[in-house]
């Protein structure tokens, strides 16, 4: 299977809604406990939640590594008993190095047997430091999501860089296209290499859509970050070859002990709004 | 204390040898178990061997975690034992995210009573996800490098982009300094905030030498990477400044059962080799 086809699948039988997996200890609900099981009881209860809703879960991995090899294991946990409950999973983990390292964090997530579907890529080292994951795309059937911009407040101070007639992110982007052109889906035509684009940033989207065309987009910041539905509506064409991603606004609707409850409410009502704007 | 204070004071001491902890399973050497406890074995018996010519270990976090949770229990292992010997301890894991989740990245490996002293950040998203690691160097004696010009071939694809008058990474490079202006050692005027710079580029490293006066520099790409002690020369200011990274040229110098002894060799022989041309 090619990862652009399984992802495009997925959102037309469900939606383009992906549910961030972003456990901080600190904002955890009532009655959870504050440590690795704590994790796993929170990640797995939220899975349940937004099942039948969401696309993809994007477990963020800092917030797992922060507990150390305790919260690792309960990452992985996580990560299996998303992909038991048919979510595609995307670990949002960044990763990046030179080619031979590379290759290890390749083995690491996207192995043939890993519940990973895709992982998120850093480009700061070119191509060299992408290819390895490339590779895993074409033998095992998995995905990557490259940062072209991203929706924090600074990424601008590189990804904005003029250089020649056009920004760092815009050449970026025509990297990620590139290096995507030989994974197109048979049938969605989307590729297993995707792209990261804030949904902070609706006027970068619009162009960079334009600029990737076969390139599925993740587009983070929708809710807590400040980004709407109206804002992700130009990553779109006909309804799919992007997936919106809410964290903070969903798994921390509420912190009582209705938080099940609300996280796949709040993950409904943001299905809803997608297909609101998308339906014109 | 200051890391910038630390890193000088433990060059002076021993030498400016970082040894790569890069412990590929495809690569250990013959009676080591090709699992968990085998990278712990390994890289145990590699610090032991070391342990009185380097001042720093780097393990390569991409290595333990290709082995799951149980390799990442292997690393804080490995770098609890390494801080016991005396050596500084910096976790390459090129880590980044959005400031809340560097947060938690920061929290993860910067926290009070971690045994690693500094870890390597990649600088696509922008100073808001570096600020929540520079703010644990400052609260808690703890360092970070920074990606400005990698030791890899195609580096150059983003890194040497030309933006105005300069290229990225000499943009990259003056944040990187502006970062670290408010954390400069009150002994050795070197900053926490270092920057990564490889072996492979000699050029461009004399000008971000000269760029960044009081930053520490990472060098990687020594020995098998093809630079040589006449290459990160002039990264040193007075025969400090600078530490130059060596991973598999030392840790897998013998894969027969010589392979400690092998490493503590070609350890000692880098050393020399970067006195000889420092002397000067």
């Amino acid at each position: 299977m090619n990862f652009g086809d399984v992802l495009t699948s997925a959102i037309t039988q469900k939606s383009p809604v992906c549910v961030g997996l972003d456990p901080a200890l600190k904002n955890l609900p009532e009655g959870i406990t504050k440590d690795a099981k704590g994790l796993l009881t929170f990640s797995t209860g939220i899975i349940d939640a937004v099942k039948d809703v969401a696309a993809c879960v994007k477990p963020q991995m800092a917030y797992f590594e922060a507990l150390g090899w305790e919260g690792m294991r309960a990452f992985w946990e996580t990560c299996a008993y998303a992909k038991l409950q048919g979510l595609l999973v995307i670990a949002d983990g960044k990763r990046n190095d030179i080619g031979s390292t590379c290759d290890a964090y390749a083995d690491a997530y996207l192995h043939k047997d890993s519940p990973i579907d895709a992982l998120t890529v850093s480009p700061y080292l070119g191509s060299d430091g992408v290819k390895p994951f490339i590779e895993r795309c074409k033998t095992n059937g998995k995905g990557i999501f490259v940062l072209v911009k991203t929706s924090n407040v600074s990424s601008g101070e590189l990804q904005d860089l003029p250089t020649g007639d056009e920004t760092v992110h815009e050449h970026m982007a025509q990297l990620v296209s590139s290096w995507g052109a030989d994974l197109l889906g048979p049938e969605s035509h989307y590729s297993s290499i995707g792209a990261v684009v804030g949904a902070t940033y609706p006027e970068e989207l619009k162009y960079l859509r334009s600029l990737m065309p076969n390139t599925p987009i993740l587009i983070p910041g929708y809710g807590a970050q400040g980004g709407t539905a109206a804002d992700v509506k130009s990553g779109f064409v006909n309804g799919n070859g992007a997936i919106v991603n809410s964290s903070r606004g969903i798994i921390f609707a509420s912190k009582g002990k209705g938080w099940k409850e609300a996280a796949g409410k709040a993950a409904e009502k943001m299905k809803i709004e997608l297909q609101d704007v998308l339906k014109d």
